[in-house]
């Protein structure tokens, strides 16, 4: 058989269910898959193929999941941080959004964004927002694997000024979206039970229900929004979703943060995944999950980055990082959350939590070639005695010096294969400057 | 007056005392100093210069300062990770330590640390590890400035077989090192309270009080420290390190992270100041320092990496990153650490940690030219609305494009100017290479 593409002389973490480490190996690739994953053995004949590419002894593994982000905020990246939750996004955020929000600014954000996850080694997303017909369009161009949610909330939002028709906007969404590309998932993102109303919710989960989408919500993000829902509804967040019949296993509970034992119970019954977003949560102090019981309960979690509002950055290698060391800590036991598990979350779990693990997450024969290589040759790489240890505590997004989605190269020697980069910058710099200048209109200082 | 180099085009972020940003200035350095910071003025005519370089629009600021590493470590890199306390020191690093570290492991460990401080935008470090002078000889070639301590401990250590006599040792090294650059201060590093008699304690601070040195010492950074240390003597470490007469405002406290009221006033009255490794203090689990506290008190704060042992990186924009973040949630405040405090402790403020504030520390005319530019040419740095939120938030080590320390470029355009890289890491591969194979060795598996 001639390949398409072959890989060689890597150092595969394959993230396969024994987590199995290939010291020098190769993948070879064909029409979009990976059909070997081998260790390289001297005097072997390798297989023939089109292209041949050398990973120069770097690390060859599964391109990253992340499994939480708003794509079009990345133009707010910056634009208010260190303030109280209700300041930022009473003052800043929602007016910003009210303002800018549109069809060209969520096109040219979605774009700026795709080229950030490319370039720091993401293949996968898992998006929510407005307008997303819009990030759709650009998400299709860049090549990007995502699942894609139109967002859903009971307050006039950008591209459904009347909330009565909220739940329509995204069932016609996602019709429109179910079977254009392989690529592009189309989903529903309710913002919040306390931003929703039941019907909303309910309405929304049958309309996921229907299409096989997954059903996105924010739950149980901060201490208020916990007090609040035990006030209206006398239960926890997790146990009022569970009572409208939401949770199952194309739901994706995103923060999560305030859970006790009862709700860990509910979440792990129903087989509901759980979006873990560290940065996101340590920036705007909303807490910290316990997300070591969440894998013990065998709930799937993937890690993900959250929008650049409250991040700043679509960098998953820095938020694995976060994640292993914010639970040592918060825990005072430096064994919690090794290596291995984060790079899990990073990849296979995550994938496993939006409901794509049989065809990504992992480099196994048969799943898609979602690849990245992570170049090695640097200072703060050196030695290297465990390439999980370097993946999660010492490289960086711009370590990674190739990515593949589904068998095609998107960045190849750290520049982006199909899209014009400075154009992007150009476009979204030209939208902040418009934001900007609203601002300084706004705030005369 | 003819300037050695002018700096134009850039967003300057002055880290004065006022932290004055210029939307577009530029910066004359002449002698290794700073003789003008300015806004550009259209019209006006610069000065000339023997060499002008463009910022392009990037960020310039002051070269950080990174108050607390073990130079020689990252040969340790990755070597063992998500362990108890004590089996990663008492199975791995000792062990590893007693065997390899020599003369030339310390300098070629401290040779591959300099590069990727330099790459990374430091300019200044704070070191302590034994073989000092070795680790001094690779910090002169580098051109870091910096202040390094020979260190000091009552068990046999390497290059100091008898601990009785670890301080006469550390007297050498000082008097050796004293006036051979203007960019290396000789230091004295007593391990900690539990690992040094009082005897040792008190006879190191008085070579320091006498050579004028800065006394380095990891105080407080467990939990079971601090109990083991009441427990012998009845108080706190910090209150036994002042009942020692150790504490004054050339003491530096490393870690510093079991506090109480009582010891946070200590502390503050001595004049002492902290060096707070927010990454090395999650990844061991040893707790989180009630920072905003110390700088309320006015103890001078600064930031560190750690060794790479403990990190795994010598990044200082990760490590402010996180710092920002880790004390937002640990508080549940969003305004806890804002971003031009976090920029302080990794600069002015650990100057001032570290008794160097009056000639680093900030872009100012009449202090040593210790400089950084970022390029923001980069999806994950765009837009750009306030730049103190991009280089906390957002950039990292490898945004930076040059380097000066002391009017010399160390970097450009992401380079080393004056080091081989290929040599200093392919020295540091073969010395990685030998602590594998002695652990293989050690552990078949």
């Amino acid at each position: 058989m001639q390949l398409d593409t072959l890989i060689v002389n890597g150092i595969i973490v394959t993230v396969n269910p024994d987590f199995e480490i290939i010291g020098n190996g190769w993948v070879g690739i064909k029409d979009g898959q990976m059909v070997a994953v081998q260790p390289h053995r001297p005097g072997y004949l390798l297989p023939g193929a089109l292209e041949t590419v050398d990973a120069k002894g770097g690390i060859v593994m599964p391109g990253l999941v992340n499994t939480h982000t708003h794509l079009p905020m990345t133009l707010f990246r910056g634009l208010a941080d260190d303030l109280p939750l209700m300041t930022w996004l009473n003052d800043h955020i929602f007016p910003a959004e009210a303002t800018f929000i549109q069809p060209e600014s969520v096109y040219a954000g979605t774009l700026l964004a795709c080229t950030e996850l490319l370039l720091s080694g993401t293949t996968t997303c898992c998006d929510g927002y407005f307008y997303e017909h819009f990030s759709a369009q650009a998400v299709l161009l860049s090549g990007l694997r995502a699942v894609l949610g139109q967002g859903v909330i009971d307050f006039p939002a950008p591209g459904v000024p009347d909330p009565s028709e909220n739940t329509s906007v995204a069932r016609n969404f996602i019709q429109r979206w179910q079977n254009v590309d392989p690529l592009i998932q189309p989903s529903i993102f309710c913002h919040a039970p306390y931003t929703c109303s039941e019907k909303t919710l309910r309405e929304a989960k049958e309309i996921a229900r229907s299409t096989g989408s997954l059903y996105q919500i924010h739950v149980a993000e901060t201490r208020s929004e916990y007090e609040l829902i035990k006030e209206r509804h006398h239960m926890s967040p997790i146990a009022y979703l569970e009572s409208l019949n939401i949770l199952d296993s194309r739901t994706l509970l995103v923060h999560a943060i305030w859970l006790d034992d009862a709700d860990i119970d509910i979440v792990a019954r129903s087989g509901a995944a759980i979006s873990h977003a560290p940065e996101s949560a340590m920036k705007l102090g909303s807490g910290i999950a316990r997300i070591q019981d969440y894998i013990q309960a065998e709930i799937p979690v993937g890690l993900g980055t959250d929008g650049c509002a409250s991040n700043n950055n679509q960098d998953m290698f820095q938020e694995m990082d976060i994640t292993a060391k914010l639970h040592k800590v918060s825990t005072l036991n430096p064994q919690a959350m090794k290596s291995r598990t984060v790079i899990e979350m990073a990849t296979i779990a995550g994938a496993r939590a939006i409901g794509m693990d049989r065809t990504i997450g992992s480099l196994e024969p048969g799943k898609q070639a979602d690849i990245i290589i992570i170049d090695t040759q640097a200072p703060h790489l050196t030695p290297l005695y465990h390439p999980e240890s370097h993946i999660v505590y010492a490289a960086k997004g711009s370590d990674v010096r190739d990515v593949m989605i589904s068998g095609k190269w998107r960045v190849k020697n750290r520049g982006l294969v199909s899209l014009n980069l400075d154009e992007i910058l150009d476009q979204a710099r030209a939208e902040g400057k418009r934001i900007q200048q609203w601002r300084t209109h706004l705030e005369p200082t």
